[in-house]
């Protein structure tokens, strides 16, 4: 393995991201802040940060926010050089508006968007098979055939690889119906060895009452660990047969987009790092605290050395 | 009725509010915001996004001040078409400083200003005749003796055609002396249908124990609604002889200057549309709520859809 | 006629105009500057405030931008009573840079947008004929069929009452091919009583040497007066046989965006006032040169009063 | 003499300046930039700069606006311990607004306001009669009768000890009416050494063609030295009974305000050093071009680091 | 006693602070203030906003940020006529960055900076000795020996006039080793007077348990009056023998850096007005709480009329 | 040569780089914008937008400011594998003033800084020897005396290997004395194959009349190529001994800094890729007009879309 194989492959849409400085009403602002987000850079970022190399698949228009997206991956560290630049569709666009704390709304400009595009020509399946973890959600499936093969193709790899296969439903209403999302999430699910969902998501898939029966549910479709994201109330896992309840970090909410991806980079970097569960989980609780501190989905990100720092200190606002 | 009749009319004057983007002495801030602000206007604004249609009286200057002052209130749907342009005085203009949380400063530059030189001319009786509320101010009264006939003459068009008037007290210390100001409200509150006021206000007119008590003696002056508006502790209503306490919605208070506003705006908002007193009650009360959660006096007041987006989340920074 | 029938009505699509504060690389911002624009509604605000009472017809999301861009209009006062919110399609958007000064880029995402859905079902005949100028753009024809076909009836419904029909060519080439645009615009310019365009625009349509060439080639096709923009070398005017010369009024360039529309907004205020063509031009050059000198689209343009002010002073910056 | 001694002292209104930070009209600001303004501490703080020791003596409010004013001046080295707080009215406003560029338009707030409330007793005669220039404007005597009395004072009191006086007409004609500011402006012009003027000013006292002629008609009252300032034309000195033309420093304009206190400023610091006449010119028309190169009114003004920096770069945009 | 004789002296090193507007990892700033700061002329604008005329004994470069340290504090009205222009080193820097709500770091670039050559000879023992308290930090001392040298013989010239001092131990842990710290503070203890620390900072000092037990170890090493700044938890106070609590006034922190110094500021304004010990207490803690409730390490500090105004209020966000 | 294998390669100091967002006294700047700048790293963007595959040497601190500067080249394709992380010096820093147009100040901290601690031992002759082009300046010898040799091991490294050497003599009069100056840059002048310089700069090592005079006196001293940089005057190029005339290309300057690495930047990228000296000076040209068109030093650099985009409009403001 040389030095610049990557640890962790994800495949995914990142658009650039809007949304006003403050909170209220999004018409009333008469600037938006320009930034980058999509679930699964977001996570490769809070990777990277951690000292996973990572690396992102995925398109981008030939145009500026495209180069945004690309120039802001590559300055936080995650390899965008098997990233696909299409000529032929604009980047995806997404805006945010903090309706009052904790009520937030996003609006998307991604149909027929360059990430929409994604296909299986774009996955490497030896840069995947070179890698330790790849992560995939259920977002980049919704988003068209070619995507949900791209997907599909990408997990295929890792499998035939022995690579371990983390899963985050990230279940999105608006981009398909439950029906036909509940079938790709299962089909994720089976082929998972980590797997990432909220309470209301895992009832897509499975039924069982309260967070630890969803998360044995779960693990008994395939994955040997299963972490049950809750909020504000911590989350519940469920690792090779173990049940670890996670309480919550107090902090003050700033934003609340980004906590879950950046739960998952921290479970992941640990996993990489060959840490035990209960110490995955201290870090991604860590760093998700972190992620609803400030603006932005992921800049809130911490390095080891903020956890360092941190860890003594008091993030509550 | 045509389409366009208003339902709701007020009076008042609209001034430009210049208040610095964090909080601190007003003098270390470069920069100022610049929005407008006025309770009767606000009031409209908040009751036209609630879906009622709401037409402000009032005066501004030929100057910038008064053309954003115009533009806004059209640009929310506040009919404009009634306003009067004074060439002749400046349009109004306050500062506001958030000294530290819940210590707002305001000052004002509107001696001899447009608003300031409302008059009974101004006031179509046959305009007041159509609506179905009129909503007037303990402050339009105190600004000259041509502004106090002008609200005069529009509580008698109301009551003369059988329209409703509501009367908030808005009791400014700095305009005009107490007992000058308890006259004059007590009039007011004798030709009311609904009544808005601070406890603190309340005893300018009347002498009674307790929020209770004080709502009880001002409906036995003539308005068969009382609301008396206790800031973070709630509200007490006193309608058609019952008593209904209006609990606080708990938020983290970013700008308390408006809440007031915000509170009659949904009340009446509610009671054009005849709902009953709990729900106009409950209305007011999450409108009151959100108007301190973003800067500005007016532009958190909700619409109908936030309400039901609001109503499921939580509005706590 | 009663007080509140528009004197022009125009249709088409407005969207949100994102644009960097600075010129240079569009992702080096970090923040986009957020406003409203649109061909028809830049030139309604213009002719509203050179005081004409103006109509904008379109349709928008409900979104928090489709309420940006009505509160925009209905803030300068043009009467968007008869705009349509449409639930099932978002607003559109624009990214504009300033590469450099003089070099501006726009990115659209109006595919499938509320705008683009326009249809004749949204076009009020009566309004039309209540009018005294309609007009279009050769933008509406290239969104959808159906908005083409609002555009057709629009025509029709003013020719059949007598109305002047007003047409900017305003020719998107990444909207529709060339030959499909020029069959499109002939057949406006064939309908059109005021006809605007460019040099390179007219050539789609007619072939003549220069510009007073192409105006009068373009007048044989129906319209009485042509105008030919030049950009920063005037206009040429062709009216009702006689070729006038507009020089270009010197400016520092800030925006390049919204000229024409300033200039047709102009020209058509005096057209309503019943301003002779000499003085229509003289009117319009003056609007043109001060849109190009603040940033957006429209936001320069001038009421009576600065017309006054400036004519005296000097635009250069 | 001890150290502290000013050598300049000036008396006027100082206020609070509010503008847009981009051209354009001042109602689509979001925000205004907050600075204080006046020509007469303009001026002290320009010769301060220069290394002059300057005082200021005026009236604000005890409000933030005012404690702004004190503290800026204070900053710059201007002696502000003569300067009155008035705790019966507010600090005075004015608004600014680039409408294009060359075209300013400035409203005041400042009827009633601390400033205009100067009267004789906050005069102090033994201040000036240590001084070795007193400056006053033709602005003061028009806030009120109590403000022409003062300066009235602070210039017999300047002349009973043999201090320079220094006049800048600076004729404001929404202040005062045309007749009352030509007797007043003639008697200030008696009393002057050094007198400031533009042509326009300068025809309201005396009568002559050009410039030249101007000044020589100016002299004659009795100032040894007068300066007839021509904006972007340069300036005409009479000196001594000489003509000195004084050629324009070519820059591009961002804001013109100021340039004339500018000039005033370095041609007195040259005068209190003891310089020739000719280089009182050169730095007076250097400090006025670098006047309007930045926003504010006097914030460009050059030290004599600046100057030296300054003279063999090249200042245009 | 002349009028302009100051009440404090303090002499220290003030430097340019730049921090970003928002929390989070610096390096996302697209921009950061700009501001002054210093533990002793933060102490002395404290001090003057409450009425004491303080002087401030420094070193900053001939460059601008020199300027704006001197500009703000003159402008605070603070004297720096003491103050020396260093041309052979540049003003210092600091940059400060709040990686989350209550971790705050701060980046020096101080290392051969004007302020930190700070020597005897810019001590003026005259004007130490016509005041009433001179006030010294830990910081001093471990900049340079110059600055160490001149600390003693400020302290020296103090004792010998009978002039109080104070000592703030603000001991900086990446400026010198503990144990040379800890010798150096044990020597500043004995020469004082009024005594400030926290229990970290006692602890290099002395050894005992508890916060009572540090101050009264402390205090018998001379200083009659000794003040335990504990954050959060309020201030433990011994003064002539007895023991004063001092809760902690609730606020929500935005940037906890400040409150020492506006803790000391406040003690000492008392002390000059010859207030008893409690009074000192309660106007320290108001001080201190109102410090952390904006950006900025001193901009919140109170005047006599914001300790009347919120006294009665929230200073809660 | 793989995939990876930089073409051209480049070893200096980076900086952030802090400057107020408008002309004038920085003093007056309430906040600076945040960038990074170095005149090697410059160059390396330049080039990479260019198409080349460039990489960066150099040292930066273990703190966010090195952050930024490594995040900022690695978003901008720049190779920062090779820079190194010094955790014992802080990232250099320097604030740079536009006090008016044309006249810059900057102000460096970076004495001591991690990038002036550069070393031989960071420099791989492997890296070197695998490119087509070494880039140094003559900035990087006067930081340290292991800077000093750090360049001069990369050049011989260079030479050694046949790989073309390019130098900017970029001689900065307040890092080392002209003599010590003039001994290094003839050093490496001799060690070029293409060598950059002003007039001024070439006069410190050779003697000869004019701009063709001195790049003819340096090519003899080795270099086959000589560019003389004129700023407003375009530039005069000597290549295998023909002289080129390069006339400048008319722009309105918004900040002169990096007009000479663009230059550089595009003269390289078009050696590398193979075009003759007509066309290198061409793109160079355009390149170095565009540099100083937008604030910052390198944000404006064009891509090849940009080249064809830009060549076709005006770039004057």
């Amino acid at each position: 393995m040389t030095r610049d194989t990557p640890e962790l492959v994800t495949a995914g849409e990142t658009m650039a991201l809007l949304s006003p400085p403050e909170p209220g009403p999004l018409r009333h602002a008469r600037s938006l802040d320009l930034r980058v987000g999509g679930a699964e850079s977001n996570l490769a970022i809070g990777a990277a940060r951690l000292g996973v190399r990572a690396a992102w698949i995925g398109r981008v228009g030939d145009d500026e926010l495209g180069r945004l997206v690309r120039s802001t991956l590559a300055g936080e560290g995650v390899d965008v050089s098997h990233a696909v630049t299409d000529p032929a569709a604009p980047t995806g666009l997404m805006l945010k508006e903090r309706r009052a704390a904790g009520v937030t709304r996003v609006t998307y400009y991604r149909a027929g968007s360059a990430g929409s595009r994604l296909e299986p020509a774009d996955i490497d399946p030896e840069l995947i098979a070179s890698a330790r973890v790849l992560h995939v959600t259920g977002i980049t499936p919704a988003l068209s055939e070619s995507a949900r093969d791209a997907v599909r193709l990408a997990v295929e790899a890792a499998r035939a690889a022995g690579v371990a296969v983390s899963v985050d439903f990230n279940y999105r209403a608006r981009l398909w119906p439950a029906d036909a999302a509940a079938k790709e999430l299962r089909r994720l699910a089976e082929a998972a060895d980590v797997l990432f969902a909220t309470e209301d998501e895992a009832r897509l898939v499975v039924d069982a009452p309260g967070a630890e029966g969803l998360a044995g549910a779960l693990s008994a479709l395939g994955p040997a660990e299963v972490l049950i994201k809750r909020g504000g109330r911590g989350a519940v896992a469920y690792a090779q047969g173990t049940v670890h309840e996670v309480p919550p970090y107090p902090v003050d909410v700033v934003d609340p987009v980004g906590a879950g991806d950046a739960f998952g980079a921290a479970y992941l970097a640990e996993l990489v790092r060959g840490r035990p569960v209960p110490e995955r989980l201290r870090t991604a609780a860590l760093a998700g605290a972190l992620a609803v501190t400030v603006p932005g989905d992921w800049e809130g990100l911490p390095t080891r050395d903020d956890l360092d720092l941190i860890a003594g200190g008091d993030v509550r606002r």
